[in-house]
């Protein structure tokens, strides 16, 4: 028979780290820090199969459960000296979920369960503090009716407000034992009347009604949120975890915290973490009083720290943050709470941190040799890695600072101000950048806050939930600002001084330093730390894959060079065309109406094509570039409404009518699917002529005149049949050869193909017959394999991905098992037919880092991706080495 | 060393009918009319593979080639006792082309090869009559000046046109000796002057030059159309037959003629030809003069016929005929000379028919024990099926007959009067149908030939170039309407009565009867022969695949049946849509703005869409039929000008600009690649609970009122991913389920899906675990595995086959290495997972021959096509086994 449950308690434990897929994360933790020593108020776990056998098996335990949880009950009751339900010694136990991934906020707890009207008194004989009773009381109905029983939150929470205004008292705290015992008959009596069933009095119906309800969390819509947004399949399941309960909240002897080894935003190797006096962990996470700092060094001085309230409590929790950070060699999230005196590890795990301490965390662990320079590469996530390398605020930038909070998630951001989750997440559908203001955040605002550009909030520290949870999306976040005063009904916010922020406003947030500014404020290039270029230099020695850049202008060539790009893998020459100078000329081509018109049109572009060419040789020296001949539709270069009609039509001397007649017979119904691609080059050879000479004469004048040893890669899009290809590459050599002979020099050229229809890729053999090198245009071929226009798709692909119909959006993280077989196929025909043909992709899938590991497992030899993403792919493609082994 | 050419004469020959690949076929069968001891007058093959050395080795001939003509020129020179080049006593030959496949009028021919201003004195001594002579040395300059030496043969033709006005006479016969021989200085000064170089007097030279003009004429634009057409591939070549010379113009005691063992026309087993007295066999095939019946039966007794002017070489033509036909076991084309009496078969080849000659002729060679069933199966094409199967002219209506002409192809045409062939192409790529009206045709005009709707010459018989070609392409044709008067400058004709038809009026061809009529004139449904019953009783106990069709209507449902459909494999539910009374319903759906608006709208079509179901399965019977579920945008169904838009908005009581705004806000910039197919189904279930419901309604109410037994297919568009078809896969159930429960009778269903985007073929192992059966949508395939949109592509596609980069159109005839490999892929994938499971396509290529083929031999259970196309698809059904081994 399956074992469904496993103990841990005094120093010995059944489980232990490695077994994290089986008790979650949090359980696992808990057995290692039992076994290594800890002291661990004592507990057991229900495995991840529990659930996994509940789903599967229509919502019913496995058998045997029932009585399993009973004898490990009975073990707890032992090792404690207490009785689960006792009136006089009663054991009260915390019921959590923990999955194999961290999940932060995402799963329901019930704390101090096994509480009723007899147990109540145990707990005030033991305690001898009637009021702490109580409050525990209460908290415990509170939480469970929310919890487990499905009722508003906000039901109870009322009558305490109801309460405390009856008393005249502002403060929880303020309120009697007395007070608190007749509001645990409130709240009982209100829930019989709300839900029509009463409060369960039999602890054990508690218990099994609350491991009902972790397990229930599970498939709540939060939890499918956040699984889309993380990857977390579902199948995975959570366990259960069961522990004597144990309190920081029964006096000021007591305390609870929440601390990081590390400094989680910076990387700092400082310990750094918060704690409240009196009060039960999920007051620290929850944000709502502003806690203390744990140490001096953590704090400005306003409050008192634990270091110099608890400084005995605070040397034994300085003594094992040690000892765990060594024993699981990385930066460590833990959870503790001191009860008279007393401190107990209520949790550890690996923590939450942003990019830039990602990395200095993993540099400076190699230096320390707790870890290896390959190790340090997996501890830094390529998707995260985006945060370092985007803008900040420009230090010299006038900035007008309304406010000031905590600098809980760095970078900067700007946006319309937006006072609700659903209204961030439709303005961000819009296309509209936001940034979401909230008194505090709660799980229900996830999928807001993925949508906003920062977040800001007047509650909560650097541990609240808008704080880890903006850290872990790499969002912007300032939190914990305390002078706002914030109107949800008049959509609006009040800063010091006055100064009312409405929905609407533009507001700016450094989420390094905390500031809060009015309007937009200018950015600047983020300047990379010395431990970034250490780990890209591990990253570099470990990765095969090629990474190059997509660029179509000297500026971004040298950003991308800058980045560590390795070529250039496509450069569009379309954006050259619509430069306002050369528009006209384009024009003119389109509307020749003949060969003479179109190549004297062509001849006035020429120069500034070549021109464009010189400019980007001479950015990436002597690196490979690709350059793709035109692509899109002749009718994206003419105007289209009357309005712009009728000025071209002056601007050309050509009538508006007959302007307006060439428009209309360019119209396509489906452009995506049209008259482009070489299907240009095959109907007007003279465009591609005109490239090839441009992109031949550049290259031969730097390597004539200014020693480069250029070898230009010509790249022929939109390839559905080997045919077009061989006319096409006839063409260009031919003028390439010309182009060399007239120069007298000896320059290499390649002539490939962009793989960017099924039918390419299917006859990929065929076509390798005449390309000397392959690039798999992923965007194309995910619009063609699903039949799916991105441009169109907006209307329904949300949802297919909320429905979890597709696992991801295609358009970002490639689909491996469709069009992935296609771009596998391509690869393995093209090298069958040409072994030593040149393979890349240059799809925006280039930078996506899964993306990136699948290109590097299909055997591609280069990806091309943004210039802003290089680092990001060379790191997933060194990630893709690590990870293969 | 390979042999490369081939000796025939004096009842031996090399070479054999079964040579065909290697000797062409006017090659192979003169050597095998030779081996039958047939008359054939002796001469040589060079085979086709000096065709293909030449073009491999840059237009060089093979080494060795010259000694090898010249030894079997010596040996045609002995048997014959001439001496080519010889002044007393010369050879004359004919250098013809001829193709493995009949390319007839295609291919360049020179006669009277051998003659110079020397060798005219022997033939002259020889034929003791200089006109003839020097007639034929003039047709020789003509002719090798045009066909080898590429000068316009206008030039030396207005130049024998200026001569008989000068002499005051109207026909070529009436110049006398003296005025030939004067034409033959005159055509060889107009050849040094407007060529530059002289006419070659050296008879090997001519000889050469002919070869040369022979194999370049393989390449010329009008082959390359024509293999275009025939889906012949260039690599075959061509082979060059040179034959001793002998003449049917040499007196009233000379002829040649062509003729057809059976009527190509109608079948019927009756000899049938034409000739002319004193004429050479280009006389007969350009149809300058109107030729004279070979037989009483085949004349109107205005001339007489060779059966009566020629009784002894009629009685020895009739008994070759018979003799050929046996021999070869199929319905002879033949040439033949008569020279001083003496009977020449210069040419036997299988005869070009009609769809219903081919059907009668196959039939009755069964009957008459010449040939097999299975045999007379391959007899039929497939693709010339369509015209029996196309309406004729309905006896019952109107006819304003203005000429009558040639029955040279049956069937019934209309439309717009055109005089050139390229307009013919331009109005029918503008999707205009037109008549061509020439004078005459020639090989120049094939391509407007091919876009006509039907042809109309007012000169040459029924083996004129235009009447073979027309009853080739299975076009109607009224050949020799020698009442009308063309005038291309004018662009009009004149019928008797002086009645002027001008360019663009209306006109309508009865090519059974050979009446010209003007206007449009109805048409009835064919009337299929007992012949073509046979024949499909056979196709049917041949063939494998299932044969059903794509109906939509209880109308095309009937029609289909008649025509012998298995069942309906696409019934698309949209067209159900548009009708006048539903389309508002449909509308009032899309307009609404919550599901309850729409339920409610939907409930309206509910009644309608089951109605349509009812009479649909009520013709069908018990064959399975499958229905589609709405598959097209939404947009699609609303109206998008201006005026349109404020025409609904006051029937439907929405402002304008509400109904503009849906409209806008439902614009698709790639609307194939939109919010369409299952993507409808999963955005709004209930319009597929909608159908789904109908459809099992209407399935239940036959089965328990009627007696019925119906097993309703219902399939869904558009799938890419397994999880699309999953979702509706539950919801259709779930409806089907609930309406069968309510019907109280046990119906079964399928539900099955499409397979028209690429993903789905990579990935129909997935998908088959949610389906019944596949449909392959081609249509859709081809354009996302093309990237094509089949509405755009008119503008580039039609030049892609032109330059042959595309073998075939792909929406045509399926692309098997790109489109095909997509399609097998799904059907193995499907299989393995789902081993029972029913494949079949859908899309166009159902009832296009060569796919057909292709998808017996892909394996799947049927095809689908329009009613009409049903007994196509069958026989190509059959083909495919009969080819298969």
């Amino acid at each position: 028979m399956a074992k469904y449950v496993y103990f841990f308690g005094d120093g010995g434990a059944e489980g232990s780290s490695e077994m994290r897929n089986l008790l979650g994360g949090k359980g696992a933790n808990l057995a290692e820090m039992t076994s290594i020593g800890l002291p661990v108020p004592a507990g057991f776990t229900l495995t991840t199969e529990v659930c996994t056998a509940y789903y599967d098996n229509d919502r019913q335990y496995p058998t045997g459960l029932v009585d399993e949880v009973a004898e490990h009950l009975q073990r707890v009751e032992q090792l404690m000296g207490k009785k689960f339900g006792d009136r006089d010694n009663p054991l009260l136990v915390s019921v959590r979920s923990g999955a194999r991934a961290s999940m932060p906020g995402m799963m329901d707890t019930v704390l101090n369960l096994g509480l009723n009207d007899e147990t109540v008194q145990g707990v005030i004989a033991q305690s001898n503090d009637p009021r702490f009773a109580y409050d525990s009381y209460r908290r415990f109905i509170q939480m469970y009716a929310n919890v487990v029983m499905g009722m508003s939150g906000d039901i109870l929470e009322d009558l305490l407000e109801e309460m405390k205004d009856e008393r005249g008292v502002e403060l929880d705290t303020e309120l009697s034992a007395d007070d608190l015992k007749q509001l645990v008959g409130l709240f009982k009596d209100c829930v019989r009347k709300t839900l029509g069933t009463p409060f369960p009095e039999d602890p054990h119906d508690q218990l099994w009604g609350a491991i009902g309800a972790v397990f229930g969390s599970w498939m709540n819509p939060r939890a499918n949120t956040y699984r889309r947004l993380h990857n977390i399949p579902a199948s995975w399941g959570t366990a259960v975890n069961v522990q004597s309960m144990v309190f920081g909240n029964m006096g000021d002897d007591c305390a609870t915290g929440v601390a990081f080894t590390r400094n989680p935003s910076t990387g700092e190797n400082q310990f750094f973490g918060e704690f409240l006096v009196n009060a039960q962990g999920e007051d620290v996470v929850a944000g709502i009083r502003t806690p203390q700092p744990i140490n001096k060094a953590g704090g400005d001085g306003s409050l008192l720290s634990m270091e110099e309230l608890m400084p005995e409590s605070y040397a034994q929790l300085m003594q094992i943050q040690q000892s765990l950070e060594k024993h699981y060699r990385d930066m460590q999230d833990i959870e503790f709470t001191i009860e008279k005196g007393r401190l107990y590890m209520l949790q550890t795990r690996s923590g939450k941190r942003t990019a830039k301490a990602a990395i200095r965390i993993a540099v400076e662990m190699v230096e320390e040799g707790l870890i290896s320079e390959q190790e340090a590469i997996l501890r830094v996530s390529p998707e995260q890695l985006d945060q370092v390398l985007h803008p900040s605020l420009d230090p010299a930038a006038d900035k007008r600072v309304i406010a000031k909070g905590l600098p809980a998630s760095p970078g900067a951001a700007s946006g319309e101000v937006v006072f609700c989750a659903d209204e961030a997440e439709s303005a961000a559908r819009e296309g509209r950048k936001v940034i979401l203001v909230r008194i505090e955040t709660s799980p229900e605002d996830i999928h807001g806050m993925n949508a906003a550009q920062g977040i800001l909030t007047a509650r909560g520290g650097m541990t609240s939930h808008a704080a880890v949870v903006a850290r872990g999306m790499g969002k912007c976040c300032v939190s914990g600002c305390g002078e706002i005063r914030v109107s949800y009904e008049q959509e609006c916010f009040t800063a010091s001084g006055g100064l009312q922020v409405k929905k609407g406003d533009i507001l700016t947030l450094d989420g390094s330093t905390g500031e809060v500014m009015l309007g937009e404020v200018p950015t600047v290039q983020p300047e990379l730390t010395g431990e970034f270029a250490a780990l890209m230099t591990w990253v570099d020695k470990v990765r095969h894959l090629r990474v190059r850049t997509n660029a179509d202008t000297p500026h971004d060539s040298k950003v991308a060079r800058e980045f560590g790009a390795e070529g250039i893998g496509l450069c569009r020459t379309e954006h050259m065309f619509f430069d306002a100078e050369r528009i006209m000329a384009v024009r003119e081509m389109i509307l020749a109406e003949d060969l003479e018109g179109r190549e004297a049109a062509l001849a006035k572009i020429l120069p500034m094509q070549k021109g464009d060419f010189l400019g980007i040789f001479r950015e990436m020296k002597d690196l490979p570039v690709t350059i793709r001949l035109l692509d899109p539709p002749l009718h994206e270069f003419l105007p289209h409404t009357p309005g712009e009609i009728s000025e071209l039509s002056e601007v050309m001397g050509v009538s508006a009518q007959s302007l307006q007649a060439t428009v209309d017979s360019l119209h396509e119904f489906n452009p995506m699917l049209g008259h482009r691609g070489c299907r240009l080059g095959i109907s007007y050879p003279e465009i591609y002529d005109m490239q090839v000479q441009a992109i031949m004469e550049a290259a031969c004048e730097l390597v004539k005149n200014e020693g480069f040893s250029i070898i230009p890669e010509i790249m022929i899009p939109l390839v559905a049949h080997v045919k077009e290809l061989e006319i096409l590459r006839r063409n260009a050599v031919r003028v390439a050869d010309e182009v060399i002979a007239r120069y007298g020099v000896n320059v290499e050229y390649l002539i490939g193909t962009m793989i960017e229809l099924p039918r390419a890729a299917l006859t990929a053999d065929e076509i390798a017959t005449e390309a000397d090198f392959f690039s798999f245009g992923t965007n194309d071929l995910t619009q063609t394999c699903f039949g799916l226009s991105r441009d169109d798709a907006g209307k329904f692909l949300p949802g297919y991905v909320e429905q979890e119909i597709l696992p991801a959006d295609p358009f970002v993280a490639i689909d491996q098992s469709g069009v992935g077989v296609l771009v596998k196929m391509g690869c393995e025909k093209g090298r069958k037919a040409r072994p030593g043909i040149k393979l890349g992709i240059c799809g925006e899938h280039g930078g996506e880092p899964s993306s990136v590991i699948f290109c590097h497992n299909a055997g591609l030899d280069y990806v091309s991706c943004s210039p802003f993403r290089v680092p990001i792919a060379r790191l997933a493609a060194a990630h893709a080495v690590l990870l293969e082994n």
